[in-house]
């Protein structure tokens, strides 16, 4: 047996992986078309920010680990198309075509930076101080720029989780930096209330966030790069040395629409929990494909976490395996200098869209009793039906030090299990004093939630 | 409709907070012996650190903030007797005896310290240099002793969670500490794999740790406390300025087992998961009752976290309600030093005897990714059934940035929803990478079980 995975990142690898872990047998074969197979690239802006040094280290494993686990490694080599009925790939690697025959494929060729509609980035771009920030090759221009050109400002495109930290690495990094958002606060995915404690946290650091900014186009000028928006009905505009676009992504669908799977939401390739195209032998998984979500259906929410998980069920299942992705619950977490906000579920608006009844209810707690040195208060957002009480999301934002990432899983792990927000309250949570409360956190907020809602 | 709750910690006020919450028109008396109600017990070992000053901030609320909720306290009044077929209780108050009805009765009267047959301990006592450590009263009495003797060697007999609390805090106070424990190993809670790297973390602080150590009396001679013990056979003396028993507690059942409450596991008072004792509205709720635990059934196993939710449950179904315990499932947390150990669930040897078919696989993981600064490796023992793969416990050592203590409690909702080890891996958990991992650590160390065990 022949496993071939197209994709170099979280998706391909971990079908890679899951395969020779479950079947040391097949052959397994790995083709990427950069030379950086199974790099973080979550960790970019701790490379920016050179709290990560060398950019070598951000590999979660090497291409040595890789090939040590038996599977063999074809980089710098893009696949062109598939032939489904010949189980055979057209790949070129430096300039020469070459077949490659397979008995199963994974492909998880991912997504590309989204560009929301911006002119003049189709013709600016790392030579001009416009970049993206999508891949390793990314990573090397923009830090080619910042070493040989010693830009002073920037202006960041988007504030989402990636904007959010590279505003970070770049006020570190001593580059003034200007934060465009075109949503009302900064964090989009969270409640403005809670976006609001990161905005000023951002501010308290130097950096100047501008909302409400919708960016129509770049231009080149003497000055630096120009960036036009719009605020209010008004054009605005704001000049810096060098530009970060960083706006979300587009799934990558080409290779697999050209043999007919269809897109379904945020054009994202549609599979089965199984990873199934429909295609025979041909699978999918990660930042290209529509993700499962266990409050929502079938959506599109590109993230680390779920591409090594639809992997993983690629993979096994690729080599006869009987394994289903059990669903995303939407959980994402973010540091901002000394802020962590955590999400997990739904939100009011998104909910309701979903036919859900939902109501939230602000509140805050304290990280550990208070009486014992260092505790701070994190404040949440509980999301639940009013119908039936079950919860469907929380967000928190809170220090550091305030352990926020593995409350959110608290959550995470409770919406999977479909529990009620007053369920909560029944879940036997660690306490002692210097790191919790009798009643958790999470278990106040969701009393918070009852007796406001209930 | 009268509601009296008896005893002025965790359950008592729980209870009599829930009732007042849910219906504020019903009378609420909490008849406490002591004079501090409501006070975080586990914080006292803060106070000797003196990270805790000065000690009335050690109280969850005040006594005035409790009277605030609309309950009256009746404080340093004991309870004799209860007459349930009149619905009275005799209560002694400054040597005057008197009557107090109620209509609806919940028994909160906790557990007092165990003493482990240890001779001596009846005859010495703090004004000897010899403690134990159970109530605001017990605090006292070692504060004053510390403060006017100044002693400058301390032995503590125990080494659970109070045990190397209080080691840490009379270390950070200056006194030398020998921390005697019966068992092969401290924090006999956890398997002695990792209750060593708590012990070598007390080492590390100057703690003399000896294990192994059976002790059978204490004698006051000129040069202080002699602790007189047995090790592998052989009689071993240790002797300090103070000594201090911290061997666990044993159940206060008296005042319910005199009108025919019976007892069940751990010598504690036997309750349904609605917190009724059989005997019409009379309930009983906290470390004088047994606990309900969602792998073992019926158990005893005192806890704070334990006794507010048993609280809760009898507080509202005393004024009509229809709550049941939904069950601990045994997870505890203590910080020593800069180490934290954490655990939820059964062990190897208690799962067996519970007649599960367990397997514990050892395993460690970084935190969060080891390229970002400060990651630390958190070790793990993850137990399974191997005959269906039911995930049945965890314990969890790792230093005080490594968010132990709240990724404890992902295994512990995990377990509450019995869910498979192999589930674990099917879990939205969050990731950024200063703080975890796309698979997260306690994923990993599920998959380290399966690789082993499956």
């Amino acid at each position: 047996m022949h496993l071939v995975a197209i994709g170099g990142s979280d998706a391909g690898i971990s079908a890679a992986l899951r395969a020779r872990e479950l079947d040391p047998s097949v052959d397994v074969t790995v083709i990427a078309a950069d030379a950086f197979p199974n790099f973080s690239i979550c960790g970019i802006p701790y490379y920016f920010s050179r709290e990560v040094q060398p950019w070598q280290t951000l590999a979660h494993r090497t291409a040595a680990e890789l090939e040590a686990t038996g599977m063999a490694l074809r980089l710098e080599t893009f696949v062109t198309a598939i032939d489904p009925e010949r189980r055979t790939l057209t790949v070129e690697a430096g300039g020469v075509s070459d077949d490659v025959s397979y008995d199963e494929l994974v492909v998880g060729v991912g997504a590309s930076p989204a560009r929301a509609g911006i002119s003049g980035l189709d013709t600016l771009g790392p030579a001009d101080g416009v970049h993206v920030l999508h891949s390793m090759g990314d990573t090397f221009a923009l830090e080619r720029d910042l070493d040989e050109r010693r830009p002073r400002t920037a202006i960041i495109i988007g504030a989402g989780y990636v904007g959010l930290e590279m505003a970070e690495a770049l006020t570190v990094r001593g580059l003034a930096v200007t934060q465009l958002q075109r949503g009302p606060e900064v964090l989009s995915t969270f409640d403005p209330q809670l976006g609001a404690i990161v905005h000023e946290e951002l501010v308290d650091h130097g950096v100047r966030v501008e909302t409400g900014v919708r960016v129509a186009s770049l231009v080149r000028e003497s000055a630096g790069i120009v960036v036009i928006a719009n605020r209010e009905g008004n054009e605005v505009r704001f000049t810096a040395d060098i530009v970060l676009v960083v706006v979300g992504v587009a799934p990558n669908t080409a290779l697999l629409s050209a043999i007919g799977v269809p897109v379904g939401p945020g054009g994202a390739t549609v599979v089965d929990p199984t990873m199934r195209t429909g295609i025979p032998h041909v699978w999918a998984a990660g930042d290209g494909v529509v993700t499962h979500h266990r409050l929502l259906g079938e959506t599109y929410l590109p993230l680390g976490t779920t591409a090594h998980k639809q992997g993983r069920v690629a993979g096994e299942n690729a080599i006869g395996g009987t394994a289903t992705f059990a669903g995303s619950v939407g959980t994402q977490v973010v540091k901002v200098f000394d802020v962590v906000a955590a999400r997990t579920g739904l939100r009011d608006q998104d909910a309701a869209t979903a036919g859900f009844s939902p109501r939230t209810a602000a509140s805050s707690a304290d990280d550990h009793k208070r009486y014992y040195p260092g505790a701070t208060t994190i404040d949440f957002r509980v999301t639940g039906d009013e119908r039936d009480g079950r919860l469907l999301g929380a967000q928190l934002v809170g220090r550091r030090s305030a352990e926020v990432s593995k409350r959110v899983d608290t959550f995470a792990t409770a919406i999977h299990h479909r529990m009620t927000v007053a369920e909560m309250s029944a879940l036997d949570l660690s306490y002692t004093p210097p790191l919790g409360s009798p009643w958790d956190a999470v278990q106040m907020a969701s009393q918070a939630w009852e007796r406001g809602v209930r």
